[in-house]
């Protein structure tokens, strides 16, 4: 493996990224950009030997990130004390090149490897899973029917430390060969974004009852 | 584990959804629907004992998914004859409920799992490559410039028999518990999509070149 300028920041051997390298980022700001950007993430980790990978929100506070689930759930069950690796991916537009081969997408994304590790103090539970529903809307934990003692222990909540973690982002039009810019072909982007409608009211909804601010929920 | 009516159409032990089991479906056409909505796919391998997860963008063709690369990077032979799982999730909304627990998102996802099978005819390579850059803009491979014996060299296909695979959707208002109904707690979804914005040209494009028609590309 031969080393570039681009390698100078990665945290370890295995985070070093080969392919397009200079798409890398390893800086805690862009990694951190990119994981507040995007709740959804997707978690890989072995289950009897096979590799599997399950879409599960995550949320990060300071070096972490955290996921929830079922206290006996697979998932929860298959990746507490297990190495795996975490990716956050963001598809920005698809970029439309003069060659087939240098078609390519916007995009950012982040990978984390490491040890998940289970969050077991109860209050520090309720804390974590107060910042994940008030992510989403401001102060709504407190108007909610209260969490029961055996909701809180139903669910485990497992982190990552961002440890060993890199990032890629590519944006703008295409890179074409220097001599295809030449060929009379269109070229450029076709951006794709995510987008929040208007909130849908529970037709079940008491009379009069307020909606939260959701205004301010950005996604993507 | 027990069987419920939902488990009647798992193709597999391995994919019989336990969590949530009422939002599964075993079906193609629900199946094959998600895939075609969502071109990035989450590709869990192992390499070298340590679970990964690539995003990577999947286009289906009758009961295969096909996925490339470059054929000597890390994720092509990684997967290459090696039992991956492939994943497609689409956020359609965030979910909020009257209690914490139950606060949800609606969503499309696929799991697929299987051995990865390489694409190794020459002209099989090109005829999925064209479908590839067509899905995105139609007949836009024959107005490139004509791609090189190399280049199709350097990139490896692979592809997943659609044999071994699940579905989850959830659409809706929450499901809360009955007796929560009654908590004057506004409830209700928060609508997340994908949308295509306008074409951005790349600045270098030759006077003149028309633009192709993009207004049919749909995501999600
Ligand atoms: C939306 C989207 C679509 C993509 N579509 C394709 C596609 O169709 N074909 C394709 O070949 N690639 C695609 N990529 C890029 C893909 O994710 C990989 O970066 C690329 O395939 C190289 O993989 P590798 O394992 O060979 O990389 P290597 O460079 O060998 O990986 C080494 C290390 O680099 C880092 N790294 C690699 N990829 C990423 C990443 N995406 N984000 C953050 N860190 C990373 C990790 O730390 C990894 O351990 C896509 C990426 C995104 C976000
Ligand atoms: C956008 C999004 C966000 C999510 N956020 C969370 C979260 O924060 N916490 C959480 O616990 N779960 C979340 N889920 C659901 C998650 O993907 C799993 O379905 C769930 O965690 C149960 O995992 P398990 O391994 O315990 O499932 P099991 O039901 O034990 O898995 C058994 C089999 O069911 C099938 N299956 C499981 N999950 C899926 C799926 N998503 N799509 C298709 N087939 C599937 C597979 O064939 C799998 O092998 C989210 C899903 C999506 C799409
Ligand atoms: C913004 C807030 C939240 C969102 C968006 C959310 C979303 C989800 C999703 C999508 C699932 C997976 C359901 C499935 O398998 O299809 C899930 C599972 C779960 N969540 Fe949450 N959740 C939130 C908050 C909470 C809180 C606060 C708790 C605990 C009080 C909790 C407890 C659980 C448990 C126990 C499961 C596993 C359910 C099971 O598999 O049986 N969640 N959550
Ligand atoms: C719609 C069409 C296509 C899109 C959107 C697309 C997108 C991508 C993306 C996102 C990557 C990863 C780049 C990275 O690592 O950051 C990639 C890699 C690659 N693509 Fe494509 N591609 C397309 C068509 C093609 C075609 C037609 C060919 C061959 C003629 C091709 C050959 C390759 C090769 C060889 C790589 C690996 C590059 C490397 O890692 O060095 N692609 N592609």
């Amino acid at each position: 493996m031969t080393t570039s300028p681009h390698d100078a920041g990665a945290p370890s051997a295995r985070t070093i990224v080969n392919r397009y390298r200079h798409l890398a980022h390893y800086d805690r700001p862009t990694i951190d950009a990119i994981l507040d950007a995007m709740p959804v993430a997707h978690i890989a980790y072995l289950h009897e030997g096979q590799p599997i990978v399950t879409p599960t929100l995550q949320w990060r506070e300071g070096d972490r990130v955290y996921w929830h689930g079922a206290n006996n759930g697979r998932m929860m069950r298959a990746t507490e004390g297990a190495d795996v690796c975490l990716t956050v991916s963001i598809l920005d537009g698809l970029v439309l090149a003069r060659s087939a081969f240098n078609f390519n997408v916007n995009h950012r994304s982040v990978m984390v490897f490491g040890k998940a590790e289970a969050v077991t103090d109860r209050e520090e539970k309720v804390r974590l899973l107060t910042r994940l529903i008030n992510s989403f809307a401001p102060n709504q934990w407190d108007k909610l029917r209260p969490a029961t003692a055996p909701e809180i222990n139903a669910t485990a909540i497992l982190s990552l430390k961002i440890g060993e973690a890199s990032a890629k982002v590519r944006s703008g039009p295409p890179e074409d060969n220097e001599g295809d810019y030449a060929h009379p072909v269109w070229a450029g982007v076709l951006p794709i974004r995510l987008t929040v409608g208007a909130a849908e009211p529970d037709p079940r909804n008491l009379p009069g009852v307020a909606a939260p601010d959701l205004s301010g929920y950005r996604i993507g």
